[in-house]
């Protein structure tokens, strides 16, 4: 136990911190020591503060539930208590900006759920099976600001997740894609708690959620960004349109998605190709073997209505992702469904993924 | 009350002909006097051969609730009790054909709400609203089979509905469509009683509807077509792709599209002048004034979040088309959000607007 | 137009001050020409202070869409544009009885749907088919507090509306009920907006609702109680025992209902002798003919999987009570299920009946 | 793996079939080698019988995967191939009876899941913590057929799963029940595949399942008699009464009960006595350690709202009854809420308990 690393949760009572509390119980690498939300919970203890908000079904975690939560604004109360933090803060964008940074400047590097540092320049925005070397851009970030061992990472938005996978592995495998259509069936759990209304999500959908086309059609390009110099240049495609909607489903984010390859029609890959590269898919996580990461990142299943939320969701502790009806497109060349569990490869399990690799990269010695 | 025009309804049992019979109640040109089903509830009252299967909240219609049911089967038995027949019949599609060809054989129109004949040449395929000169055609079809007095006339797939309006509405003021993705959510009513479980229902979707898609993208082109001679030709395009969701919804198919004008750049219409032409678009049933017809065939919301299910769905009887979110699209031109009850404007409803437009244009006259 | 009564609508933007806004389009008798609410709405006019959180699917009623909002602390403000108001006020309990006094006090009477003063010994709490000569106290009530005009009169909860007039009518007929044990499936419109959490509602029912089963089992009491002298005296049964739940339906109390009578065994009324009591049950609003009351207040079905939520909810007009499975109980003498519709005879629209009763009487003369 | 006992599972295919074939995936102590169901899919290999009807999100065990479905009526296929069956049939209850009585004649013993046998007055019906001494019927019914070593054993409703033990642990601590009120809220896996309707669980409840109120009210006495000479005699109480309702919940069945103590009112206990008696409550199942028993048969939770039935379903691998908001009922003596997992505890991993206890037993020694 005492070998582990000591890390803190950011907004640990709310729902994503709490699924950090729930998911980093019992890790190999990490054991939380380190409580931090609101002022108004400060000076409780863990299982006080989130009492009857309590969102997950089993127990608080025992190493958890006495623990006393601390001013999250509070950066010095976080030192020696804790080597590196979660942060699933829920403030304005701006506020959380600066406290992530004030963390980092204390020595603290801060694993980030929130969307602030998504668009910083020298953050990197991880999904370890894609882009696991955007790292780099981490010591150029700690010169900017004259940091010494603090910096930040961050994860991207969930609604992506399900099929950033799926087309990064075709364009490493030499099908670049063009254009892309794609139309969102997302779970209610990723608007937090109380998040949407039970009476939006009766006998009812919603074709909207705020901010999150624009975040989806943006953050592609910078996942598929590059380490130029200073900063990570987004790359120049593929073309993203989204429609995102919120459906009655707890955990799970459906895409369906139609998209059109950056090939002469005689060199685009056959539908065989296709599965063939996405069952074969393996990044740098499988690789260095993280405790988080699913054996095979992409599951290819073959029943006619399948991926459902509620059936694969789960698969590989939720970290992989699940495709099927994989099919020709009479508009564009392939037409799929894509699945993801939008809290846990899609949050607080991707951001434990992310603390992973930068451990086994070496971000964490000598902190 | 015997001036009305006697009308059966075939299938009169199931979901869609519970609606029938629910809808036809009051009406001001139609009576039901006649109900044919399976030969399991011949010879029951149909209150008794619906009995706790009766879907629909309000109580069966008086005039109803004592007829004797009849079998379909048996077409001799229609004779002299109705003067057409409204199809919801729930059978293998060859038995069907063959079924609707013999009422219509006998002297007794079919306005069919099933897919059996949806493809055949000289049966029209009616959106009032688009194509009401498609019935044209049937004197065409009486000639081919030597029916004298008897024909058959179908309407489409309830999938498209929300979308053939807006697609259409924008044709006909000159700004033909080249392509379109829609992703479509549909509602379990669809699927008939007991159709979808609730076990694939709840906290899930199923992104899959037998035989949906391909019907979906057909039948576009046949609706747009035109009478050529002795049959209806399809049209062009547009090109569509659809993917085909089933959400907890119990009435109401939104779709997400994303379409493509076959325009120069400088020629395409602004997102004003779309709304424009929606907003002012009429058809003959609105010229007609038919009893079913909505005032006001598309609806435009400017809420970001609408249309939804469960608000939307009963605009001006079900009868109207609810259209939000229209947006540009980063791969196409333009991005919409399309609405239409699927058992009302989609399914019995539209099939009695069908009606209203036959009479309207004399061919229910000399039964 | 110009003879209806002027009305006005406090809280009118929440939920239920909708529904008021709602079910008075067209009301015979009155007109809404005063709508009132916190002061972040006071200023704006109505359409634009409810805007996208308008929760019906019906358009917003012309004539008070462009009203402007004023605060509904400032009582000044109403004197003049309206003669009586509907209180849906959503406040904490004081202030909102201090203030429904205020407009009393300024002569405006107030027909409240909020439970600030439904234990005020003066105040009557009407279900008309059950008490309407509870208003006799209201003379009382206004020599008390010196008010010339003005008064107030309350509804009840929600919960019991379901088995309040089975239970009164039976007493009624005869039969005494001595204790019964219920157990509610309560719908979320009943916590009005955002309300329940869909986090809450999605594969789950929570078996809780804050205060519910408190009022439920008190308010029995005072509804069937007798007004003595000054105030209205408490009845001294029957003794209830309440399980109050939340489930996944958007309109529609549901209560499962086990009953002893306070009669010896040879007393005790037969299944049938209860039905009959039920079906022919009408109260003074059914006597007067008042435009919101239901033709027959108890509808009993016969299906055995009857009522349900969706299907008997808006039985005439939302206002009947719809009452099913009818069967003796092994522990207590019969059990039953009952069915009302919330938001309509739970909340505005039995708001509205009680207003019509209000001006049969006479109340609302000489405003 | 050779020294696992040998066992089948007859209904194989169906939704209690394949969660035998789930979760003694790995049992420490059985191996599937013999999966049985209708002819129909008898021929197949089980994964091409179930197909795209697996309903479990986990993929069908590799070791069950491609065992041949034998036709379950063929008794002799079953001889040599394993020791013992779990009886998943979903036939009518005479051919039920008529096929398990086949298989234990032919020497292999019965652990059934269905409701044939329950009220064979010589087949006992188990809840291992409550009941465990019931098995020694099975010598009687043994000498009764003439069977050498097969026999038959059941287990009781789902319904009354999540209260049985409560009140069992109160009448053995000396708190005789006499009579209970019982509202059940329960989930649709209960009812199978297909099962209920989705149109019957959207925006709705259905205050009604056949049979199952019976059931829950008779299965009480007998699971709490005793053995008398040759049969089992029914106890004489508790008297219940109950209100079954299908609510939208995928796995879980709520109860609310409320109760009455046979004991004058100084000796009844206090609400502190009864979870004393609550949380201490161990059965044999505990004290031997058996594989799939909870640690904790009853788990008390004090925050309000709960037990819910998506946060604690699982509770110790979904075997522990979840109760909550314990208080004093005005009508009775005590309310409370009480929850367990249909599926698991209430059916499979219930009969796979059962099945430990008669191992633990000795029942399969010399098979």
């Amino acid at each position: 136990m005492s070998e582990k690393i000591a890390v803190g949760v950011l907004g640990a009572t709310g729902m994503v911190g709490q699924r950090y509390i729930y998911l980093l119980n019992n890790h190999p690498w990490f054991e939380v020591t380190y409580v931090a939300a609101s002022p108004r919970s400060a000076g409780k203890k863990y299982k006080d503060a989130v009492s009857s908000r309590w969102l997950i079904g089993s127990d608080i975690p025992a190493g958890v539930a006495d623990l006393m939560v601390e001013d999250a604004n509070n950066v010095e109360a976080a030192l020696g208590k804790c080597k590196f933090v979660f942060s699933a803060l829920e403030m304005d964008k701006e506020t959380i900006k600066a406290l992530e940074a004030s963390y980092a400047q204390a020595g603290i590097p801060v694993v980030s759920n929130a969307s602030a540092n998504r668009w910083t320049e020298d953050v990197p925005m991880l999904i370890p099976e894609i882009n696991p070397h955007h790292t780099e851009i981490i010591e150029k970030q700690k010169q900017h600001h004259g940091w010494d061992k603090g910096f930040i990472a961050v994860k991207p938005n969930c609604s992506l997740q399900s099929y950033m996978m799926p087309i990064f592995s075709l364009q490493q495998a030499g099908y670049p894609v063009k254009r892309m259509i794609v139309t969102t069936l997302q779970a209610t759990s990723g608007a937090g708690y109380p998040g949407v209304p039970s009476f939006d999500m009766i006998d009812n959908i919603v074709p909207y959620i705020g901010g999150e086309e624009e975040k989806t059609e943006k953050e592609v390009l910078k996942i598929l960004g590059t380490v130029k110099g200073d900063v990570i240049e987004n790359a120049a495609g593929p073309l993203v349109a989204a429609h995102c909607n919120r459906v009655p489903v707890i955990d799970g984010h459906t895409a369906c998605v139609s998209l059109e390859f950056d090939l002469p029609e005689d060199k685009k890959p056959s539908l065989e190709e296709i599965e063939r590269v996405w069952t074969s898919f393996k990044g740098l996580p499988q690789g260095l073997n993280l405790p988080s990461a699913p054996i095979q990142p992409i599951i290819v299943r073959h029943e006619e209505n399948r991926p459902q939320p509620r059936r694969d969701r789960d698969n590989d502790k939720g970290m992989a992702v699940t495709v099927g009806r994989l099919r020709s497109c009479p508009v564009f060349d392939i037409r799929f469904v894509a699945l993801s569990h939008n809290t846990k490869r899609g949050a607080a399990l991707g951001g434990i993924l992310n603390a992973e690799l930068l451990k086994a990269q070496g971000f964490f010695d000598n902190l």
